[in-house]
């Protein structure tokens, strides 16, 4: 039943992965996601009663058939996930149960060297409590992460590729892939580690080693073992349970030996000389008669020789190395001062005799030498895919492992501290003691069990960790492939026998790293790194999924709380930093750096990792933080939405637009490009989509960095409209409207361009956003122009929060605009003293900081001219015929078109003769009396009303700022403009579009400006 | 004219200033950010010909008046300003220039203590090469910090406040106040630093010196100078340029005696026993022949006494202590083995005859040591507020003292190296020359001039150290007061006199702590920390401005560029580092607590810090790089989007549905609540306001974090429909819209509740959302509530991605759901093995995670029951009715009243009827036939269409659904139901609202889900 019930599980697996993994774009994702895109749902379903959800039955299927259904693909993907077997044999059916799958793997794994080389002389050094407190430490850390593996291993059905995928599918590919580095390199230190610890018990038994011997033999250790590997991957797992046995059985002889001691202590001793232990393997009797040791300290075996004076003045004494749990050295197990040859001075022969304890070591860094005795923990998770109920068997094989392993760790502590001589215990390779491990001295029936079984063991767990880590870079690889982050597997090219050679050489060579550091003491702080770091990612991924309300972080995992993962974060780090902290910041920079190559190269899959839960939370605090501090003047800066107009095959119209919002952003801040469509977004959703990818491929041409939206509306305007209220979020709203001048306005027999501009300026004023209008937006440069020597000119004539002298700073960042200067024109009238006004303006850009020439255009009162007059005369018919002809549009049915034709053929033939006036009346000067005469002139010949005086004032202004501005300006670059605003009466809304004319005309670049009324620019630091 | 016009500027800040900092909300602060908000510019402009401009004239005025008033203005304040100073007497007119306002004060803080005291012994135990190294990089880092520190300088008006302005300014309270404490502390020890180096030089001259001593004395002459600031803090200023003219006249001696060795070297020598230098305080002659050295080492003055075995071993030689330029001492100054005393053996009493230097010293901890002869170049920029022109003399200031400090040390390096013998260099206290400062040996005309010229600036420095921390802390509190960030100043409270006492206890305590550490050697790296620290922040504000294009950025000083402030980051860092990476850390800690602290506290004054860009940018960043990435569906959480109606009050309608929002999230991910107004923005712009201030109010008093909208637009339909199309930024998009069930829409004449309520549904379909419908939203829980014991019940009718199933699990995240259980029910139909379907269910949500009672509900094929023909009727009729009304609404000037009556006439008889039918054949079954009888009999009587035959059979499934809902459901705490789509056909908008409330009858909270089209839960992990 459960076989069956996690085989269906496991085929879902394959189906859902074949629909979350494909390649195809996202909208293929999204329709496909569903179980059943083509089943013949309707004729399934015909004649069942559930019509209310009939319509849509072939997305959204009953329950019944969605669980029928489910069973079905069950059955079909078993056939082909059968022939599939078949064909490679490599997948195997799951059938292993926890103890063999899980418990065994784990305790093999980490059980290890340490426990039968160091283990001694860490209680030797660190005394009972300090190793106690060692074991404990790394016990817990490795609980509290297997309790987070648990959790994340019973967070969904795990797929088959052990630690490495659950990590990368919790986290994401980047932590992914710097946890499966860590991983490898991890596992290959440990390979280095296992093979110095074969050596060291070889070598030992033979000779005094140095380093270099370490060096030699280990590499012909490592050769050896790559052969085999090479040759019979195979055969290497298949041993697995009899170097298990064999530490199994260097254990129970242990404990053996521990009990016997109780009933006889066993006969090992160790000979000091004074409070100095001698190394007793070049003589028997611990005596000073004893010839072989009188030759080593004296010159003749004589007894007038000239003895070492130590030797002279100190007795010898033989003590028991082993005085058994009833004798009381309990007490004396901690490290004192009895033994105080630390390092051996150079150039002493004598000295060579003595035992050397380098018990000088700190207890941070027997953390580190210690710590590869408790890693293996994930043997059990990385065989997931050979499971029966890997949900089930990995927590609980997981924590027993470790909690077994911890029991046999302890209980060696108190029997080492309690059983066996400090003196021995410090020496770490038992020269003392005829050189053999420390421990063996304690084994029953006899030392050669220990010494055997350690030493295949060793073997064994080399030979494995070289297994594991070259499967692991194979695999590993082969996943960065799959993910897009390299392009293609090198390390992957296969020999005949598919065991790649390229990654086998890989790993000898990293091995051979740690075998040339030649000290199993430097060699494991550096693996401890590696998986600790990797521990660390596992604790991590756990609490941050829980503490980010991840919805799909429901680990089914009982014991499970977010503050153990924490806590089990936390002992990783603080274990990483006591025991090397140079270590630490090397590893962690390690993983940063494949954690940013991977962000770089940009993963293809998406994994759905937590991390992304982060940085949506992070940007979420970030908008709202930013909406609650009320920005300040100095911190103001231009964040644009763009008002952009697509053409009827929804291309981008202006794209110039969007080169103007580069150059003028110069890469930073806020840019919303946006756009409306008219009609209803069920009909044209599709179409407002692909206006907004060809929106994003402009904004990507111009380099535009930014958001972009494309809407459905009713209507142009409320959509425009409700864009420029709503558009941003939180903190990051626009405060500013860039949009293009209307050029048709006047052909456009259609009034709604004008009203809609109209409308656009009053509703950036009263949403106090700034206003950027550029007239012929299309002759802009474009970003990859550099404009030479040409100049800016601002045409400052009202301030409105300076946003006009601000703009030509923020041009002139970009590359394009960046050898343009900058010229200041403002208008001085009648009384003002132009003198002192360009001084007080020198000295005000000078406290801005802006590099401009200012220059002060005199204009005087003068009287309006007849062109003016004209203009306006034009102008106010002009648009009074407009007025109508909308009139007439609106009200077509209503009114007669007899009128509407009358209308407009006495306009036409008024417009006729006040165009032949307008020819030899320019630019002459005007009275009011001529005034007079002329409008009464115009009065009897027209139907139109008075000329209103006020437009007339504008007008001049109009054309009296034209001509200055064309005078001064026209051959600079670009021309800024203070935007006058629009008429408070909305009656003058076609006049306005005519005066802006005007005041452009004649004109290139234009950019009309208008203030969000807030000071945009402050002289204060 | 300079002064003129700094004074304008200065003026004009108050004017400025007094805008900007005002506390009152921000709409007054934007109205009132212009220069003149109530001049009476109408009459002003009158007749001025800029009438284009005209209308705005009050908020934008003409430049040139602009720049008039800004004159006026001066004048204005200029008074008021002279007033205040003649009230309170602190302000005193800016009148200092470069040399005396910055040249000079840096000079006196830079040149200190340790150029006396310890250069020449860094300079004997570091070698030539290694002080230049140690003194150039120094140099560099406050060159580069004065270089980012003029920057920031020129960079605008510099208020009066000095560097922690400046800084406060740039980088924004938080870090301000971090930079501020770390000024401060650093000034402070400081302080201690200067009052050990008092006691140095007075104990040394009188006896050996202990830790003690320095204790003892120092905390007597601490609280002297304590004394002299409490009572006459003015007279310490005053004595500045007394205290630097030491300085100077001692560094004159200084290079005058080094030209004198050259032409004649001096007669100090030092007396070298064997290899080891004497002191020579005790014995005048260097001989054996000298009794007071006999005596030294031998036990009785003859000869045949019994003397010290090295003193009998060596011979005595006398060298002499400057060779002068001439003599070949250069090259020896490298730290050789010719001293090898380091440290003194215990008890041995003839050794305390000889000199130990402790040149074990690391390279890097005399960085640390030296450090802070080169500290105080703020000195200048503390006095802006005093210079006639800040932005001129701060820079030119500064650097100029920063290169002079410069070469004088260097200069003594190579003078120190070439003339001084390495033994006497090595010789930390002088022990060799007389117990004098060494440098004094070099000193021409009298080593007097040192020894006092050093003890009064030392005296002097501490003064000034102890006086500037004071006021540093009284300002710095000040601010603190000011920006709201503590609420009342205790340290503030003045005594009669005006300086507070309580600040002065607080900067005797600290340095106090400095004494107690009793060693110059050792406090000199603190307070290297701190200054650099600080300095590292001034470098940070420059790089960060530049590099995030602050557009207020722009310093006018030539010399600055962001890679030269990076280069004095890295620097500053590195130095921390060096001098001690645990030190760095603690510092770092400290100033990030500060950080964090203002940050919690929140300061109400926002200075426009550059920090907040980087945030901007942040958040810019995070946002697109989510829109990258397609959402997986592991990772899958409800972005809401929640519609909320406001009333007529412009307050929210339905709070409780904020309340859900945040019982749905959990406090986690997005939620943006919008509403809209119908009208234009130009009219009803304030009502939006004030509705989004309401709507804030009400998500803060429901903790709903998130973002609000309220738009204005003209139609309800229309700004509902942009909101869920453009809601969001990149990729904080909404994935749901929540809102509540129309519960009046059978009432309400006006069909466009119901008509916004489909056209919604439809919409966030087409859109791809998920849409959650609440009906009875007010009977929803509170966010106090606490649900005891009840049930979720979920009716999983269809599969639409899974979203029904993972709401009940979200919500059980929230204290309010949390106790309920969660049940599934589904229905099996006719041909369903609803056993199987109940174990498929069950392994199902096994695997998906969730704990829930699952029941599968048999509802096999019934007939059609009389009441849902009845009830199919009845809504038939009704929706024809309103559609007739709506016709008849649209087009009342068309078509006749009379017709429109004859309906509703004809209408409501048959309603009469059909009710009277419903009554007595409830639950009655009907067949086909029945069925036909009764059409036909309806037929005759009413003028309606057939009955459509599939809207019965929805009918039917709403009411055989809804019958087995509130059967099963009724006392559960909340119902979801799957949300039946809504017709394709339009023309069945209005019977689809029939079955979605025949649905949910006679059930209480009720939550209609419609899944997105996406999968929401996976069963993967």
């Amino acid at each position: 039943m459960i076989l069956s019930t996690s085989c269906l599980f496991i085929h879902w697996f394959f189906l859902f992965f074949s629909f979350f993994t494909s390649k195809g774009d996202d909208n293929r994702r999204e329709s496909s996601a569903f179980i059943n895109p083509d089943m013949d749902t309707e004729t399934y379903y015909e004649g069942k009663n559930m019509a209310l959800f009939e319509e849509e039955m072939d997305s959204t299927p009953m329950v019944s058939s969605f669980l029928n259904k489910l069973a079905n693909y069950t059955n079909l993907t078993q056939g082909v996930r059968e022939h599939e077997e078949a064909e490679d044999g490599v997948r195997r059916v799951p059938h292993m149960g926890t103890f063999i799958g899980v418990y065994l793997p784990c305790m093999q794994n980490i059980l290890g060297v340490i426990l039968f080389l160091r283990l001694t002389w860490i209680v030797g050094t660190a005394g009972i409590l300090g190793s106690f407190a060692i074991v404990s430490m790394c016990c817990i850390c490795t609980l509290l992460t297997a309790i987070s593996m648990s959790a994340i291993a019973t967070n969904g059905v795990v797929p088959a590729g052990g630690s490495y995928y659950m990590i990368s599918r919790s986290l994401g590919p980047e932590f992914g892939g710097a946890v499966g580095l860590c991983l490898y390199l991890g596992t290959t230190f440990a390979g280095s580690l296992y093979i110095l610890g074969t050596i060291e018990i070889l070598l030992v038994l033979v000779k005094e080693t140095t380093a270099n011997d370490m060096r030699i033999y280990g590499t012909c250790c490592l050769l050896l073992m790559a052969l085999v590997v090479f040759v019979g991957v195979k055969y290497v797992n298949k041993l697995a349970l009899v170097f298990l046995s064999c530490v199994v059985l260097s254990i129970m002889a242990t404990y053996a030996g521990a009990i016997k001691t109780a009933i006889k202590p066993s006969n090992f001793s160790v000979c000091l000389l004074g409070n100095r232990t001698l190394k007793n393997e070049m003589f028997e009797k611990c005596a000073k008669t004893d010839v072989e040791l009188w030759n080593l300290f004296c010159d003749s075996p004589y007894l007038n020789a000239t003895c070492d004076e130590y030797f002279a003045l100190n007795n010898l004494t033989e003590i028991q190395a082993t005085p058994g749990v009833l004798g009381e050295v309990i007490n004396g197990a901690s490290p004192s001062s009895k033994n105080p040859l630390r390092v051996p001075p150079a150039n002493n022969d004598k000295l060579k005799n003595y035992v050397f304890n380098d018990w000088a070591t700190y207890f941070t860094l027997l953390v580190g030498i210690y710590f590869p005795s408790v890693t293996g923990i994930m043997a059990g998770s990385n065989r997931s895919g050979d499971l029966r109920d890997a949900q089930r068997s990995i927590p609980i094989g997981t924590i027993l492992a470790i909690l077994t392993t911890s029991f046999i760790y302890i209980s060696f502590v108190v029997l080492f501290g309690a059983c066996i001589e400090g003196v021995v215990l410090r020496d770490k390779f038992g020269f003392s003691v005829k050189t053999k491990p420390v421990i063996s001295i304690l084994a029953w029936p006899s030392p050669w069990v220990i010494v055997i079984g350690s030493f295949f063991s060793c073997c064994g767990a080399g030979l494995q960790s070289l297994t594991g880590a070259h499967h692991r870079v194979i695999e590993g690889l082969q996943e960065w492939v799959n993910d897009g982050i390299i392009r293609s597997n090198v390390f992957g090219h296969g020999k005949a026998n598919g065991e790649p050679t390229w990654a086998l050489l890989l790993t000898v060579g990293i091995c051979e790293i740690g075998i040339l550091i030649a000290s199993l003491d430097h060699v494991a702080p550096i693996l401890s790194m590696f998986f600790l770091m990797c521990y660390l990612f596992v604790n991590l991924a756990c609490a941050v999924q829980t503490l980010l309300c991840t919805p799909n972080w429901r680990p089914r995992f009982k014991f499970y709380h977010w503050t153990l993962s924490f806590l089990g974060m936390s002992l990783c780090l603080s274990l990483m930093f006591i025991s090397s902290w140079i270590y630490a910041l090397v590893v962690i920079v390690i993983a940063g750096c494949i954690y940013k190559y991977i962000e770089y190269k940009g993963a293809v899959k998406e994994w759905g990792d937590g991390i992304r839960g982060l940085s949506l939370n992070a940007a979420r605090y970030a908008l709202i933080r930013l909406e609650e501090a009320p920005l300040h003047t100095k911190n103001w800066r231009p964040q644009l939405l763009v008002l952009c107009k697509l053409n009827s095959d929804l291309e981008v119209t202006h794209p110039r637009l969007l080169s103007f919002a580069t150059q003028l952003k110069a890469g930073k801040g806020l840019t919303i490009v946006c756009s409306v469509l008219e009609g209803t977004y069920m009909t044209r959703g599709d179409e407002a989509k692909k206006g907004e990818q060809n929106l994003k491929a402009a904004m990507a041409a111009e380099k535009t960095k930014g958001f972009s939206h494309v809407v459905v509306s009713s209507s142009l305007r409320d959509g425009f409209s409700i864009l420029i209220q709503s558009a941003g979020l939180g903190g990051m709203k626009h405060n500013a409207v860039l949009m293009a001048w209307p050029t048709g306005w006047k052909q456009d027999r259609d009034s709604s361009v004008r009203r809609n501009f109209i409308e656009t300026v009053r509703e950036t004023t009263s949403a106090h956003q700034a206003l950027l209008v550029a007239k012929n937006i299309d002759h802009f440069p474009a970003n990859q122009e550099r404009l030479k020597e040409g100049t800016v000119d601002v045409w400052w004539i009202v301030h409105d929060g300076g946003l006009l002298m601000l703009l030509p700073f923020l041009l002139s960042q970009h590359k394009v605009w960046r050898k343009c200067k900058m010229r200041i024109f403002t208008v001085a009238q009648m009384d003002d003293n132009s003198i002192q006004m360009k001084k007080d303006l020198q000295m005000f850009l000078y406290q801005l900081r802006l590099n401009a020439v200012v220059e002060v255009v005199e204009m005087h009162d003068s009287d309006i001219s007849a062109f003016t007059y004209e203009k306006t005369l034009v102008m106010e018919q002009r648009s009074q015929m407009l007025k109508q002809m909308q009139l007439s549009r609106t009200e077509r049915e209503r009114e007669a078109q007899l009128i509407h034709d009358r209308n407009t053929a006495s306009h036409s033939a008024a417009n006729d003769k006040a165009a032949g006036a307008t020819s030899d009346r320019v630019h002459m000067t005007w009275t009011k009396d001529k005034l007079q005469n002329e409008r009464n002139k115009h009065k009897e010949n027209m139907a139109v009303k008075d000329i209103n005086h006020s437009n007339v004032r504008r007008m001049h202004t109009a054309v009296k700022l034209n001509e200055v501005v064309v005078k001064k300006s026209c051959n600079s670059e670009l021309v800024l403009l203070n935007m006058p605003g629009p008429p408070k009466n909305k009656k003058g809304d076609d006049n306005y579009m005519e005066f802006l004319e005007v005041l452009m005309e004649g004109l290139d670049r234009v950019l009309l400006v208008r203030g969000g009324g807030r000071e945009v620019i402050t002289i204060y630091s």
